[in-house]
């Protein structure tokens, strides 16, 4: 099929590679010279407006964004309604807010647009090994677009779906990312007790290795926490500040909103934000309270 | 090697039964008759009494126990004491709390007996897949037995470790449980989520299935969870209600004798608490406190 891949940053370009890879043909538009050139570099096509991408396309055209969520996306698709014609596809490949997309969705259908949101797994390993797709949307769009799924993902008859209907592909999305905060936050803190542990000199590189043949833990976040400790065993040089790019709020927001008791992940959400509190407010008026009510000394910075 | 096999339940008679598979020679003990024939069948020798047991062995004896961590284990291990001889080695491959076994290992080294930690996961798919072995003690019994660990282990050099002294294997494997627990309650929380969102109709094994491949959250647990909502889908049968085998509470207080904030492995052994809280006290008692404040209904049983 071809397609016009919008956004080459780092997730764009890499499943443009992936898709010409499997004999597809891609347009990549993006405001930077230098992934258009990069990306020119691997056999793709590129051009640096939208008005050329959709001109370069055969009807019905194919668009996939692949752009930061948010106000970036929402701009690109209101540019993009009024120059689409009936029977379009648009993919939106980022990881935007579900509800989001289920107004879009209704929005595009309105226009007799199709639009599907496509939740995306897989980072920077997914040129090599595949992307997990979880699609929402109608059918008959899924029906059309399934060779370019096929080519994304691990295999062609593994790693993606069609969920449900408009936002559920976001949606799961979501949780899936809401998962993956909870395993990752369970990780660090038995890894930051076996640090802590000094007097049994434990190795953390050996234990994360040893932990990923046979035993319950072994997962892919256990394989990169091995390499993690294999390339840097003491951490050297990394801020102890995680940032959170969206998902994991929307996740413990959303179990609020269903009234499902979700406190693992949305603690793992509330430690990314503790890992910011530099000057901790809070830390500050418990030291002051202490000092009140039972004398105890504040330590002074 | 030969060795003795003191305990032949789920996990000992598989760990006997591979053992045997790599040609070694295990002598069985248990006190009930079923278990006993049932190794006999697969071509094991058994005996009912630790003196048969002992008789069995060529000096120096390999005695593994594969007994519930606590009052069983310590009563064996008593038992054991003086029965043994200089140069003969004990591993305790149960799920035992760490300072146990740094006490214990002191306390046979006093006799010149060597003792081993071994943390053992892989639970019932150990016998095919192999288990993960942690090991804690002197570095010369390690050596010695290393032909055991290399036939239980999912392959020769991989998946077994010498992971520090006396205690060190069953402090990793007791930080492994804790990040088990946890991971599992992520996995939990997210499904419950996919599964209250009923407007999206979603498929809770389709999902799972396909975060498998090429997703951040793929794992071990993630397989077994796919398998468990392909068998019984809606979870019929099941009731609410999560034990824990000790592993979990000592990894919490661990965190808090090493100034270690753990929250999340901590919360996901609060929770399991909480799924056994069938009239809870404190849910009563605060929507007491809401009556008696802003006059909201009770809801009576």
């Amino acid at each position: 099929m071809k397609l016009g891949m919008i956004g080459l940053g780092r997730m764009g370009a890499n499943m443009a590679q992936r898709l010409l890879a499997d004999g597809h043909e891609v347009v990549g538009l993006d405001a930077q010279l230098m992934p258009r050139q990069a990306f020119e570099q691997q056999g793709g096509q590129s051009v640096e407006s939208l008005r050329a991408l959709l001109q370069q396309l055969p009807a019905p055209r194919v668009l996939w964004l692949m752009l930061p969520a948010g106000a970036i996306t929402q701009a690109m698709i209101d540019e993009l309604l009024p120059l689409l014609a009936p029977g379009d596809t648009l993919v939106d490949g980022g990881n935007s807010f579900y509800q989001d997309s289920v107004r879009r969705a209704r929005e595009y259908a309105q226009h007799q647009l199709n639009y599907l949101d496509c939740g995306t797994s897989g980072g920077v390993w997914g040129l090599k090994e595949g992307y997990c797709l979880m699609i929402g949307g109608e059918r008959k769009a899924v029906e059309q677009l399934t060779p370019l799924f096929q080519a994304l993902a691990p295999a062609p008859d593994r790693g993606w779906a069609h969920v449900g209907p408009p936002g559920a592909g976001h949606f799961t999305k979501m949780i899936h990312n809401g998962i993956e905060y909870g395993m990752m936050q369970a990780y660090a803190e038995g890894f930051a007790m076996l640090n802590k542990k000094t007097e049994f000199e434990l190795d953390l590189h050996q234990i994360a290795d040893l932990w990923r043949e046979g035993s319950v833990v072994r997962s892919w976040l256990l394989d990169l926490t091995t390499s993690a400790l294999e390339t840097n065993p003491t951490l050297a040089g990394i801020a102890p500040h995680v940032s959170d790019s969206g998902e994991g709020r929307w996740a413990a927001a959303e179990a609020i909103a269903l009234d499902v008791s979700a406190p693992v992940i949305t603690l793992a959400l509330l430690e990314r934000l503790r890992s910011r509190e530099t000057d901790s407010y809070s830390d500050k008026l418990l030291a002051a309270m202490r000092k009140g009510f039972g004398g105890h000394d504040i330590t002074h910075k």
